[in-house]
């Protein structure tokens, strides 16, 4: 039994068919070009294969209530084209099978807890820290919904008042994915992350933006395990500096043996780059 | 059908009996003294009724790990007397009853979202804000737990630079409930918060703070409705301003028509101060 599964990003769509068990049996990336070719192409692929189903990990804003009338859509993004692309319709049409969708951060802690460095966690969250940032959310042994989805990456932060950066987001003035994004240290320093590896500063202040936001998710959310990743977490040491800071920053106020061991607590993803699609072909598997 | 219900409290324990339909049909308060003396006058009076099952909403923190050694107690409490308190076991063994427990703030919202302002919601949070502040949280139709259980009171918020409290957590340098608790307001200012009603800049700084961190309760946990109370909140005024303050700090990045009436997303109670012990009855009827 073959089950779907799609992670959209902004330069290229990952399109790959699992087995059920969390094995990728097949996989193309497709570029993100406009709406009217690209996914044309993403459903040729996987008419070639036999699957029962399809889960779909994506960008959002995404409309996830099932009795809205935009219900499966793209909602307001600033990717241009994609705004109220109706990615459940065009897919469940075309290929005749379920397809259920999710946020491609919420993907990524299914395929973490399912597979990966959180299995068999009741609670975990999937940070990434990238171009932006992003949290999956798994509580109570389900993906988090409410209103919407879960836009943790955009809580605010308190600001380190030797930081006069203006922050790059354009709702919050002090909020994580302003302050500690790849964008917002490309915009700050005036290079990529991957150059910056070496300026210990730089580091001291990410570390303490992440660690700072970190202890509001345990805080709020109380996960068994936090999956951090994402191209800037593409380095050894930021790791430690984030476990001690958040521990430091819980100030002992809530008791678990798990903070006796923080590289234990807040590690790497048990399944690489491959969490969000092995997510979505679980998500797939779910939703039949 | 009868279900009791315990509202544990510093000062007093409010023990209550309800229909199983959100009514009460007895109650008692009991002084909180040391548990020995208290615990028996709180069996006795659910002695007098044919209870199916007992609820308990209590001050924490608590065990709340089923396969826990420590499962039912509250730990380490600064309540005199109260630290290591095996609620569930006692009640459990004098009662011949099934025993639920649950956090304070927990079962409120439960009562809320079974018949009181958030009625219906399938995610919803209740924040009390008195001597200190907690959260309650209910998501995806269900009382959150993980690691242990949600202590969102305790997030950290952005101080504001002028002011000088050094707040009154002992874990925290700037968390919630160090900086806006009723007993930060009583430190800060030297009187209590009923005392302070018509200090303006009392009600900005203290909106400021509820506001930021409700905010990031709203990116995080995206719930469908906000229920605020706790003595601090027995004033009309702060209401609009936290209102009007979270929905300037979501600075539009979230888009739901609920933040077009915001005085119908923030709400006080619609169970009065009665939410914790008709959710505590409930608590008893789901564990059955």
């Amino acid at each position: 039994m073959y089950y779907g599964g799609i992670e959209t990003g902004g330069t290229k769509m990952i399109c790959a068919v699992g087995d059920g068990d969390g094995n990728i049996m097949g996989r193309v990336k497709i570029p993100t070009g406009m709406p009217d070719n690209t996914i044309p192409e993403m459903i040729d692929f996987f008419k070639t294969w036999d699957i029962k189903a399809l889960g779909i990990g994506s960008f959002g804003p995404l409309d996830l209530k099932k009795n809205s009338v935009t219900y499966g859509q793209i909602l307001n993004t600033p990717k241009e084209g994609w705004d109220g692309c109706d990615l459940v319709g065009q897919f469940e049409r075309a290929l005749g099978v379920p397809v259920a969708l999710d946020t491609d951060v919420n993907v990524a802690i299914l395929g973490e807890v399912k597979y990966g460095a959180a299995k068999g966690c009741e609670s975990a969250i999937y940070i990434t820290v990238g171009t932006g940032i992003g949290v999956g959310v798994f509580v109570s042994d389900r993906l988090l919904h409410g209103l919407t989805h879960p836009e943790s990456g955009h809580i605010l932060v308190e600001r380190n008042p030797r930081d006069n950066f203006a922050g790059c987001c354009k709702c919050h003035r002090n909020c994580l994915e302003g302050l500690a994004s790849g964008v917002a240290l490309e915009k700050r320093y005036g290079v990529k992350a991957e150059k910056l590896y070496d300026r210990e500063d730089v580091w001291e202040l990410e570390s303490d933006y992440l660690a700072s936001a970190i202890t509001n998710y345990i805080l709020a959310y109380s996960p068994e395990k936090i999956v951090l990743w994402g191209g800037v977490m593409h380095q050894e040491k930021i790791f430690d500096m984030i476990r001690e800071k958040a521990k430091k920053l819980l100030g002992g106020y809530i008791t678990s043996p798990v903070f006796d061991n923080m590289a234990d607590y807040i590690v790497k993803p048990g399944l690489g780059d491959d969490s969000g699609i092995v997510g979505a072909c679980e998500l797939a598997k779910m939703g039949v």
